[in-house]
């Protein structure tokens, strides 16, 4: 049995108190062992964790990681706009190979800022699971389907597509990889599709992860034809259960929050992009008054611009309060809930708390900076002030991805060649329309 | 003449355009002698800036620097009982000695992440100004005065302090220090004072800097007494000139944009600080319509919780375009143009600009990231994905305050050190009402 030590800092335990402690992990079982008063405990390997505080892992609800291909390359448009003249046309263009890479990008940035476990939505998802093994952290993924503009045939194959991808991936990379069942939104996939594949994805045991509510352009047409609410649409057509979480959850009323809660449905909330693309203001305070579990997802890079958790966990709080008009609304316990326990529920991960029993994925935050000084507050210093810069070493699954800020289990300038030689390229036959 | 060469990386210049190129720094006249080709000049000393940005210091257009102290020590508080149940009391016990050691904590983090101007609104200025000599950072500063709670004397005596304050300091440090005159606020000063108090600035020839139309209580009481708007009445009390700046600006109607257009009177925005205190959101995209100068500040770090400049850009970007309920508001170009340019404007210095016979304040961004890849748009990282950690080097007037991340001004772990005992024992006495 090979057990790794973190020893000599501080521990956010899951009631969010934090103390002095250490904390064995089972690289075999990849679990937490035990957490205990300083060297109380042995291992065979140390981490060193002094001036440091160790956390759950951030979990990332909602992501399409391989967009890290597209950042920058079109910002403050309109929604609309923005998908049918920039990134459409781009996606059209994108290879396999272009997203093996991108995810490769986005990954080594994630463990770079402490990220641990993601839930992803794409295409080519064999390459993203390839990308993600390698790299060492836990995901859900699944094929993204789509039936507006496409004929039935097409249609029909895309949905059996993410039903096939969602059963041939599941328990990939020794049991990291999880899958779901993903209708892109309520809008984009037609409603006899979702009455015959929704079933089918039940019958297969799948859980189901979708986009809802995003924009006022997703609720209207969906009142307008079928004369409710997005969420009491998709509860009629069977979406709605303990085996589903939504991103987004903007435009939500309150019966739609109600439904939610009585539904067990999660809300991966995804601030930074419902900010940069002007689609409004999460109700994340009465989502979680009602009991809705809310997680925390950064969207895809395009539209954000980066994959750190800890400006989203910022983000969080920020709009939280400005979506309540009230300053003691979403307070820095609950966004730091949110990404770890709140995520991780959402993806059906026991991580997200660092507790004997539980998953091994940690951070642990170098507290010996200016901007985390004085530690009156370490949750506050979470919600507020950590960057994903500050993370000194990354955890999953009981091995190391990042020591001393080096990522161990991907090349990061090779990863990072390789993506700006793709970037350009792709960029380069969008644009000559290729 | 000594002569410091930046080379080897990319330029941000004023229109900002990126170029490869050197620049080249006069240390004792403290500007930019000249922007060329790369390898075109030489100096006596060497900064390297390969895979690097360089681009002008950020300005932080409104802090309360000493306030580091608080940082985490209270939040998620509505903000009458968050100033009157926990900052105020603390504050009360502010030494002077606590204020420099704050000052100082809060230089050294806005060094490492690429501000090299300030405006600062606080007490104990002598000791503020100790710091930034120190730091050799350049700042605005100023002595607060309120009235409201003062018996009659006392009022005069802190507003006579604020006109001595400004006159005295003004010059300090080399030329690196000027000031402003600073009632506090249209509410917290009473208008006998301000009518007295505000020509005596004019005469002395100072400019003004005060908080205006943060939340709707600053607002309404005006309206209810004098039956305009807050910033006619300070129109009214010859407070908007050319020479003024007011912070926040969240709740000014067109009449209001409109005046400050006109009168030439700048707003510092403080995203971070109005989304915590759930204030609300400055109309940014209409007062840069309207032609009013609008800079970027972070408050203070008790309601933000850093003095990251660049966590500023991105949040005035996001919520810019929540405000106007458009993604295509407050563009990239338009936030990094605001902490630049724009700030340094209503600071009143001639930096925020890489070119010639400008004040040399810069910073050099590594560019070596994986969130900063692939490079498609400079300017759009600057603005959603470059943050304060990704400063290399910080140079002000001439001279590097920064070096690969190491501070040379101020002995960085000896300032941490001195801020955490301060801040604990502050806290001890507030507590202990002693
Ligand atoms: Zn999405
Ligand atoms: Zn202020």
């Amino acid at each position: 049995m090979s057990e790794l030590l973190v020893a000599g800092g501080q521990v956010l335990r899951p009631d969010l108190t934090v103390e002095r402690a250490d904390v064995l992990v089972d690289r075999d079982s990849g679990e937490v062992v035990a957490v205990d008063d300083p060297g109380a405990l042995d291992g065979d390997e140390t981490l060193d964790a002094s001036d440091g505080l160790v956390v759950p892992g951030l979990v990332n609800a909602h992501t399409h990681v391989a967009m890290t291909l597209l950042r920058g390359y079109a910002d403050d448009k309109e929604l609309d706009a923005w998908l049918q003249e920039d990134i459409w046309p781009v996606e059209a263009e994108l290879t396999g190979d272009d997203i093996e890479v991108g995810a490769e990008l986005g990954l080594v940035e994630m463990i770079k800022s402490g990220t641990t476990a993601l839930s992803d939505m794409y295409f080519h998802v064999d390459r993203i699971a390839d990308a993600v093994e390698r790299a060492g952290v836990r995901a859900v993924l699944g094929h993204t389907a789509v039936t507006v503009g496409k004929d039935d045939e097409a249609a029909r194959a895309d949905l059996q597509q993410s039903l096939d991808v969602a059963k041939e991936l599941d328990g990939a990379a020794d049991g990291r990889i999880t899958t779901t069942f993903q209708p892109h939104s309520l809008t984009t996939v037609g409603e006899e599709y979702l009455r015959q594949f929704v079933p089918k994805a039940r019958d297969a045991d799948l859980s189901i992860h979708f986009h809802a509510n995003e924009t006022e352009n997703e609720v209207d047409p969906i009142v307008d034809e079928h004369g409710v609410r997005p969420l009491e649409y998709a509860d009629d057509l069977g979406l709605l259960t303990e085996d589903t979480y939504v991103a987004h959850g903007v435009h939500v009323d309150e019966t739609e929050i109600e439904l939610l809660a009585e539904r067990g449905t999660g809300v991966a909330h995804c601030p930074a992009s419902n900010m940069k693309l002007a689609s409004g203001m999460a109700p994340v305070q009465r989502m979680r008054d009602a009991g809705v579990t809310v997680g925390i997802g950064t969207d895809g890079a395009a539209s954000n611009n980066d994959l750190d958790a800890f400006d989203e966990v910022r983000d969080a709080a920020m709009i939280g309060k400005l979506a309540a008009a009230d300053a003691s609304a979403v307070p820095a316990e609950a966004v730091v809930e949110m990404v770890t326990r709140g995520s991780a529920d959402l993806l059906g991960f026991d991580s997200g708390r660092v507790e004997a029993g539980a998953n091994a994925d940690l951070a642990v935050i170098d507290l010996d900076a200016p901007h985390l000084t004085p530690a009156h507050d370490l949750v506050s210093h979470l919600a507020y002030a950590v960057r994903g810069s500050d993370v000194r070493h990354t955890v999953c699954d009981g091995e190391v991805l990042m020591r001393d800020r080096e990522v161990l289990t991907l090349d990061e300038a090779a990863v990072r060649e390789r993506a700006e030689a793709h970037a350009q390229d792709l960029i380069d036959r969008a644009e000559s329309g290729e």
